[in-house]
């Protein structure tokens, strides 16, 4: 029997990304969304972004969620080859703390969004959230899944500064 | 016979950003995808911003962009209260030059994403083309508009520098 | 007998807001002035905050300290929701150190204003400063504690460099 | 008879700052709430601002909004000399358009606080509401003008982008 | 007979980045240096970006030029799919004034070098005259032209500061 | 018989700040130029300030140093009271790094100088040497012993990477 | 006869720095101290720069003032080359608004002081004044006119907003 | 026999940044490109500097690899005295991170270019690879280690984000 691909692609520009984008696919796993995860590097391998990012919609995935830091170039680069929505993560960097990460990857030119998250692990978390709301668009069961997270997340904010 | 409710809500802060944000109810228009637009002030009309965020869904609202300059707080609470995708634009502010908006939209903390576009008018029309993206996961007409669009798109690119 | 309202409610986005935010209490004790702290999220938990904002005067508050960072909507949110001066301050944010905070913070557009404070603990600590000042205008006993806070503040700056 | 302080005091260091600082006085005249205005420069008239700050209590203003530019110390040093409170309008700048003015006046150590605003005219704007609102918590009055003067805001926002 | 490559090739995301990338262009006239130019955008030609950068070399270039602003990504991605110098020109975006685009092109990650120059038109000149630099290496011709230009441009700053 | 005031004055806004004016001492020390130091903080004791400033030159100083950070104020207000030259040293803030630090004290407006130097260490190192040169343009003994410092200085950078 | 060499040398990058760097003059010339102006590029004129710098002490100049924009390495490289006083103005550049000539100005790493001035006109304007408040130290009669000057500055500032 | 100049010269405005550096020697060892490094400053060792720089090209240098901090003027000014390829490394500073190393190092005026890399240890190991592609222009040995170079680089990027 085919193995179905799933619905979110998680790819990153380094492993040392893993860390911070791995809150994406926790945010995923809560949600019950399945998902892969590749290293995808724009600038040490190009083709592999190529094929990737041009084959990704006819492979089944629905949504991409891209990471990297510095110059970011890998979330733009895939929203240029594919009409799937693409969001990004901007990754901390070392000097200019993802500042630098944010601005390569939410100043996309007019034609080719890039739907950016907040930098670091926030933003990671956030992504797969944003996956899940855009899938459950079309999908009343994740939708329910989603509307109970929000509800929970709301009801874990204890309202005590301490304990 | 009842009207149907537009897929796609746009809303603003002030009058003095639709200038900016018609590029969204433009690209929109171009791919086939119905909108409305209102303006939803998060400081001045707070009430109205509730109500809004939190029956779009029900109201039949699939995707909502907002954008806002400044402490730009109207996508990040409309965020807050529904579970649709929203998409912020950072409107250029007069001083910051939308460094403000920016950050105001983009650093959401983790639990709530703003899938954030770029400062301006690019950044609106990238609103509206992301707003088509989402939808065509799920609408086969409107993602072979959308694919055409992007044809067509890389077709006016001129290599030549000067006509 | 029916407890009343202490003047000041100090307000946070979340519990890792109270290291920073317990300064501005700490100001508020030492100069005799009654507080309440709670944990109020603009993101997370917006209704709770739609109850707190728009029922604080008629609770009895006199001034709102609103702490948060990153994307920080929390002291804008309150001052459209309330006729009280609401005083915000920038808990500094791990990448961007609290210039994100900052910017969201104080950039408010005419109409909505928020007393803004430093990043951080010294703002934190002037917020119950000021929260002080604005109640003395109309308490000469906490206007004499504030004189001899500010004189004993002044008689604490030893002039030599070392001890 | 003798003629009554006004219970605002707008200062300025320069009188190129009125452009901007009318904002504020245009706010207090909508709200009903007297005021005096001068040019006190921290930097060319020293002694002047020592006058005026540790003299204004007992002059009987009760709140003070000093608005500057660049190195803006004027709203700053003007609290070090007084228990009122000082709202600080950073005014924009040439060359770093308002960014130093604001870091000049709100990051204010420990001790001594500025309530800073938005960054040109819509915090000198904010500052003549804020004042009203400080004002108005002993000042029943005032109170209902500026509860008025909210919903009246809040009224005038169109909710169609165009007329 | 067949007609030669030129040594240099200047690629620019826009027909709009022509105004300064005209500057390299400009360069590389007054030093008798030949080049080509065409527009490929990195995000709206993906592919012809793919097809011309990793053909670069085999068609006989020796140095590219590569202008773009905003999340300038052309640069990098070239300089991914080539072993020739790639030359980077941030070109002034218009809320963050080239910042965004510098950043973009600068901050490449270990392993994929971009030769970045200053924003804006100085950058392209510089461009034109850096990329002069690396072929003189292995022309004493040029190296020549070029000593004799760099002669002249200091001839010509006149000592006086008025006529 | 009479002591007599040492040519230079270090003045810092709090005793936190002397590890990094200790710098300056110490370029004073190795210079042979004699010192006083002092916390004079602007906000917590302006009157100080006000003595100390207005009182230096007839005191006998010839250059003042003066150190400070966030809002730093005291080198300007220093500056805005005496004729003597006043040396700015922003001291290195927590959240923004010293920035606001460098932009209260460097962007000063017409008439009322600071002669500002770097961002921390170096800054106040460099500040004692400055005061020794503008004091050695009198003083030939001086200016001896200051030639001897640079010549020695050149001498210890020692060419190779490696011991 | 011969002629004297006057106490001050204004320097600049480039012809088009003379309408910020006449304020420096302005200044001079009004404080009645002499002065000459001459256009030395570090970049394009090196030889004369070295020239300049390691000559002018001999040369009889007490103070020099450079002004340049960008990356500013005029007042850093002269200050390499002599023990006097030198006093830099960053020039406003066109895209990063002067930030990258005052960061290029003011961050000299320890043993190379650059006493630097603010952004622009103003900053220049002060150059003047510093370089009479330096020379003024040996100098009665000019220090006579320094304060003549400072007190007919205080008194220019009217205290009423309009005229 | 004669030892003949290694084609690439390493320069640093310190000791301090040589754990920086090493990484430009090590992408040039790895490439089999023969190097020398030494420190220069700019501002402590003029003279030095204005020697190597003018004589580079004639002791058979081929390409500057220059790396600075804060103030960073060696590249820029090597750059002013040599037709030889500069290529600046702007090193991690501690109070701005490098943003002031940047700005300084890579805003150069028309005439005089400095190819810039990132801020620190990424933009040194550029350097020597830019340096390296420079030289491989003309020496086809060269090239051919670079191009395996290049594939062995993208073949180490492996897929999976955790082993």
């Amino acid at each position: 029997m085919a193995e179905t691909t799933p619905p979110v692609a998680i790819i990153m520009g380094s492993r040392s990304d893993w860390p911070t984008m791995k809150r994406a696919a926790d945010s995923l796993d809560r949600l019950g969304v399945a998902w892969t995860s590749s290293v995808v590097s724009a600038h040490r391998t190009p083709q592999r972004l190529v094929e990737f990012a041009s084959g990704a919609k006819a492979k089944g995935y629905k949504v991409i969620i891209a990471g990297a830091g510095g110059a970011a170039h890998l979330p733009g680069m895939a929203a240029s080859m594919t009409d799937l929505p693409v969001l990004g993560v901007p990754v901390q960097s070392k000097a200019l703390k993802g500042l630098d990460s944010l601005l390569s990857i939410v100043q996309m030119p007019a034609g080719v969004p890039v739907a950016t998250l907040a930098i670091g692990e926030a933003g990671a978390a956030n992504a797969g959230i944003l996956a899940a709301q855009i899938l459950a668009l079309s999908d009343p069961v994740l939708a329910g899944r989603l509307n109970a997270f929000r509800e929970a997340q709301t009801e874990a904010v204890h309202e005590t500064v301490e304990d």
